[in-house]
Formats: C-alpha cells, structure tokens, sequence
C-alpha cells in the first residue's frame, strides 16, 4: 500500500514529517511505501540533514503550501498545486492508499468531502480523538471539532461510526456507547443531547449504555462518547492543556504521559470513501509516525468499507 | 449577618456540614452568626458528636429533605417543611441574609428564582465556578450548568455577570472576558458562539479579548471565561475528574491540589435579589466551610446590588 504524507504541514515541518516518515518506515514492511508530498528541494534538504536514504520513500512535488490561516476551501481548489491539494487528488485517483497531514485541518476536510467523498448515507463526516482510560486501553471521542452545530440523528450516525472504528481499528470488541450530557437521568441535557438520548435509548444499532458526564471520560463506562464537535473540541484541547501543566511542573510519569496527544497520532475522518488522518499542528516526528501507522491500520482493516456495510445493512433493517 | 445552612444538604450530611459549620465559625467575627436549618435532632446529635457548643449556632427545624432524584420544582413546593424550602424561605423573609447548600442544586434553583426572584434585567441566572490558573490567581467559569441551552444575548449577560462577581468578590480588577470557542478567528465555532461573538466585539460593558481555546482556560489571556451550561459543566466534571486520577496516582502536589474543588467551596448563584451558593455533592467539611465563606462575602460585598446598579446603568446606556 502506499500512504501519502503532507510534508509541509505542521508547526515544525518539514523536520518533523521528514522524522517522522523515518520512524514509520521502520515499523512498515517493504511492501508499503510513504509518499512524501510537498516542495521537492525542501524534501530532499529534509533527508540529506537526517542522512537518509531518499530511495525508501516516494516523493511527490507540490511546491504550494495551504497557510493556517487561510480560508480551507477556497484555498484548497485555489492552491491545486498545494501538498494537501494534490494528495487528496492522488487519494482519488487511487494513486495512493491513505492521506495523512498535520497542516490546516479545514484543507483536509475539504479534501475529504470533495475529492474522496462522503461514504452513501453518512450524514456528516466527523473526526475522532483517543481518550486515555484510567484503568488500561482507550476511548473514542467523537465529533472532536468538525461539526460544532449537530443535530441528533447526526449524533447517533457518529456512535454507529465510533463503534465501527473503536472495533475495527483499536480492537475494542462490541464497545459500549456513551452520550456525553450533564447528568445520568433521561431528562438530563441540552435540546440536542435530550433528542439524541430518545433516538438511541431503544435502538439496537450499537450497545447503547446510556448518558454519561464529563467525569466519565477516562474510566470505563464507555468506549465510545458521543457528543457535538463544540464540546468535544474544547475537551481535547483542555485536556492536552492539564497535561501540559503537568508535565511543566515536573510531575510526569508513565501513568501521566498516555495523556500525551503524541501516543496517539492524530484524528481519523470517518465516514469518508478513504482513510485520511489530520494531525496536531504541534506535531513532532512521534506523533507525525503514529499519525502514518493510524492512517495504514485503517486502510488495512478496511474501516470504510466496513462502515458502508453497515450503513446499508442498517438502513435496510431501519427503512432510513 | 445572618448565614442559612442546608445541614442536610450532601452526600455526607449532616457531619460534614456540621463540620463545616464549625470551621466556618472560628473564621467569622461573633456579629455573623451560622444559621444551622435542618432535623433539630440530627443537628444537635451531630453537635453532640463534634463535642461542639450548640450556643454558637442558631437551629431551625425543617424535618423533611428533599431527594437528590426528586423533581426539584414540584418537591421544592409540596416539601414546604424540608432544610431547602425553609432556608429559601427565610431568606425572602430576611430572616438570614445568605442561603448555602450541597443538597439538590436543581431545589436550590428553584428557591432562587421563587423566593429570591431574579434582579429585574437578568434574562437568565447562572451558576459560575472557580478555575485554577497555571501562575496564581483563579478564573472564573461561566454558567457551569444552570443553561445547557442559551442564547447570544444571555452569554452576553453572563459576561457582565461575570465580570461584576470576578471584581466585587474576587478582586479581580477590570477583569479580562473571553468567550470559549474552537478557535480564536472571529469566524469560528458554533452558531451560538458565532452571533456571542458579533454581540460582544464592538461593546463596552466589560472588557472583551475574544475567542478562547480550551487550551487557554488555565493560562492568564482571561479572567471570566463565558460558554453556555452544557459545555461548561461537562468542563467542571472533567477537570475534577483529571485531579482524582493524578491524586490516585500519588502525582499531587501544592500546585496540582489547587485543583480540587473542596477549595472553592461551591458555585454562586449569579442574577437573583441574594447570596446563595451551592456546594458539591461529595462536599466535606473544608468544601462546606469555603462555600459558607464565599456566601458570607458575596453578601459582605453587595454583590447583587452591585449587579442590579449595573443592569440599570447599562439599560440606560444601550436602551435595551
């Protein structure tokens, strides 16, 4: 298989894509090849400072970049011959297997939609971030940002899409949903959270266990919280922000550390026709290969197909 | 002054509040007096158990409680004789000048909003919590619960109450006010977010810094943080939760204790005619001291005056 990578994107790029390509390739066998894209000479600079081997990767030459700032999809069709650009052009045309970057997140959700597609029935794609359990393992928390305004049959699209991850990619057998709201009981919530709760309580889709409250994130009533991308992005940006706090006043260790975002690579998009992963713009070398590894795991387990699947036999069972 | 105690209010009532009472009493000068509202007898056999003068206190006997699972609105009427109905009575009789409780903070609401009324100009009372900051000082944290759902004009009304309580009680001069968003451009977040934002950019009721990021809610860019209820309490559960996984792990420290929420004693009310605060559940008796403290100085400071004054000028200046 063949995983794209946008060099250019990211904080510390392109050191820290170059790096980070370098650590994935030697956890891959020779059989899958990083596509490196982005500006050639910069690329080629990136190897010759790591003393690397420029024959173990693709390159691809993109020679624009999609700036932070700018607006995602008038820049993406704009900037054709950007590193996101031109990745997601080479995702659709099957040219490679999976995209990964840590550049403008908008960029790479635009890609997603337009050049990939969205997967048939999938109201709105969403993205993904693993949560650390106090115990052991991990929980999925999903829409993390994508879709700050959801309504409640798009919540309940997202458990069916977090089961389907949380089993397929993270091997979390039969995994137990849960609607992040701000108490336990049925009439506990928000509008949305309230709608939402009825849809799923009698539905036999997913194992719905019910609501659970923002102090249930890290042990083990639920593998898979559900909530709008409003909340969920203001929960993993809180969350790297204690452990950072932590870490800055000497009080790290093992247990502390799998709060890092690093360990865990980036935010799948799911419910897209591919498997594409958005990194954090701070992302060094580390995080940049766990983001690669997550990209090739879903592609290899077949997460899309998987959810389309299950989407059909579903709205047969439903009459959606 | 006199200071209402829910004595049945918690998770473990009556001795922690008893307790607390107690600690609460050796800080305060003899002319502020604990009123201690509750079954006489339980009161005074906790008394009995603390070893603790009964002659301090003044004891008000309400024989009946109200559930933590009951519907706060119907029992808070047909259980007129419970510590919550009692307390909110008196303090609309002025026969104590401050209501505190760990009990139903859905009870504690509705006696706010019944007895206490709203001060004319408020849309919508809320409840504010405390938040560490990483170098020294708090923040506070607006609403944590009362409003899952809220409108623009209401976040609005947040950040004056915001800003008032932060100044009056916390002596937070001309405090900073950031809106909690998913991003810092003016065009990011929700639509709720997206129309808070546009009503509060160009006015100079308080002194705005736009958008926050959860990563900022522990770092000095504000002081009042303004977010609708949902997001905020599923922040406050969360935050608790992260400092009982660190303390479980043997990681605490004087910084990372700052975290626990027994040192803010409780959230305040913000927008009725009195000083109410309401504790946490699991409160012991250094939480119920904190929160019997902040009552007493919410009311030291005429903090619902202070907020009334405003309203009025603000509404003669805006011709709201």
């Amino acid at each position: 298989m063949k995983i794209g990578l946008d060099t250019m994107g990211g904080d510390y790029a392109p050191d820290s894509t170059i790096g980070g390509a370098l650590l994935a390739y030697k956890e891959m066998p020779a059989t899958d090849r990083i596509v490196l894209i982005g500006d050639e000479q910069v690329i080629r600079e990136a190897l010759v400072r790591k003393k690397a081997d420029p024959e173990v990767f693709d390159i691809v030459h993109a020679p624009e970049v999609i700036g932070m700032n700018e607006p995602p999809s008038r820049t993406f069709f704009r900037k054709s011959r950007s590193s996101i650009s031109v990745g997601f052009s080479m995702l659709g045309d099957h040219a490679i297997d999976a995209f990964t970057g840590a550049g403008s997140s908008g960029a790479m959700m635009v890609g997603s939609i337009y050049s990939v597609n969205v997967i048939q029935g999938v109201i709105r794609p969403c993205t993904a971030a693993l949560i650390p359990k106090e115990n052991s393992g991990v929980g999925i928390l999903l829409d993390v940002g994508t879709n700050p305004d959801t309504k409640p049959d798009v919540l309940y699209q997202f458990a069916i899409l977090g089961a389907i991850y949380a089993e397929a990619v993270h091997k979390i057998i039969d995994p137990k949903i849960g609607l992040l709201n701000i108490g336990e009981e049925d009439i506990k919530g928000n509008v949305l959270t309230h709608s939402a709760f009825q849809l799923m309580k009698d539905m036999r889709d997913f194992r719905f266990i019910g609501n659970i409250e923002g102090r249930d994130l890290f042990n083990d009533r639920a593998d898979v919280i559900v909530c709008d991308g409003f909340t969920g992005n203001v929960i993993i940006k809180l969350i790297e922000s204690m452990h950072e706090i932590i870490v800055r006043h000497g009080r790290s260790d093992d247990f502390i550390d799998r709060f890092n975002y690093e360990n865990y690579g980036g935010t799948p998009i799911l419910g897209i026709n591919s498997s594409v992963v958005v990194g954090h713009g701070i992302s060094n070398a580390g995080a940049i290969k766990n983001m690669i590894l997550l990209a090739r795991e879903m592609h290899n387990v077949g997460l899309a197909g998987k959810i389309k699947d299950t989407l059909i036999k579903f709205s047969e069972i439903n009459h959606f």
